[in-house]
């Protein structure tokens, strides 16, 4: 068996995402967060929502081996999303140790209804993560304003 | 050190976004593949392009630790990407066993100018045709063509 990269490494890249997908947020206007679209998608600011409800979910189940049932996080402010987004930060680094090493590639059903391995199952909320901030890339550009540089983490 | 995921699961989880991304090129009509844009932004050839010129390019730099300057494929119609895509899946199979264990997490520079460890580098590449499928999916949102689902690969 040959390693591909080890879990702190897969944390540390994480949380280089998450920070990009900060600036992303915070380069919105707040009146247009939650309003503005293309092509009749989602407005980012649904899709940060969505990013909040899988994370810290995700890796409390990975960690306790128990699921709730998924559920959309309530918050409709600019204000709102970005602390919580900081707050998961830390949780996120609290959490992560706590994840059993032998979780990663263990089968199992995340919140009940998601089949896959440990690992990748946390790899599809992360690049959910990175797909849907492609989007919001788009949705800068067409409001006119420079989306934060893509390798800087 | 925990092991987060192997390399033989790094390829399968790869290959999966890229049958993904397959299916997104192929859905473009071949005339606005290479003409269609939001924002000033590029097209989603030329992003394909991008993905064609840096998958096998790395790859082969992590087997031989000789690496060349970057360079933008040249392929510029639809049916040449799509083409080249279905070369290159098979060409990345035969490649990934060769990459030494060890240069997952050696410190290099690719292409003698980016700087990081082999892990950083591929997941750079993925993350990175991750990022702009999501901007291809706005693209074929606004023409009005249902991109294909996300979770599927």
């Amino acid at each position: 068996m040959s390693v591909f990269m080890t879990a702190d490494a897969l944390l540390a890249h994480w949380q280089g995402h998450r920070r990009l997908t900060r600036r992303v947020i915070d380069a919105f206007p707040a009146e247009q967060l939650f309003t503005f679209s293309i092509g009749g998608m989602r407005p980012f600011g649904d899709l940060a929502r969505e990013f909040l409800s899988m994370t810290m979910p995700m890796v409390n189940g990975l960690v306790s081996g128990e699921w709730k049932s998924f559920a959309l996080a309530a918050h409709d402010s600019k204000d709102a999303v970005l602390a919580q987004w900081d707050k998961d930060t830390a949780l996120l680094d609290a959490a992560w140790p706590k994840i059993a090493p032998a979780k990663f590639a263990e089968q199992m059903v995340a919140f009940g209804e998601y089949p896959g391995t440990g690992y990748s199952l946390l790899l599809y909320v992360i690049d959910n993560e990175i797909h849907h901030r492609g989007q919001g890339y788009v949705y800068l550009r067409a409001l006119g304003i420079a989306p934060p540089a893509f390798y800087e983490r």
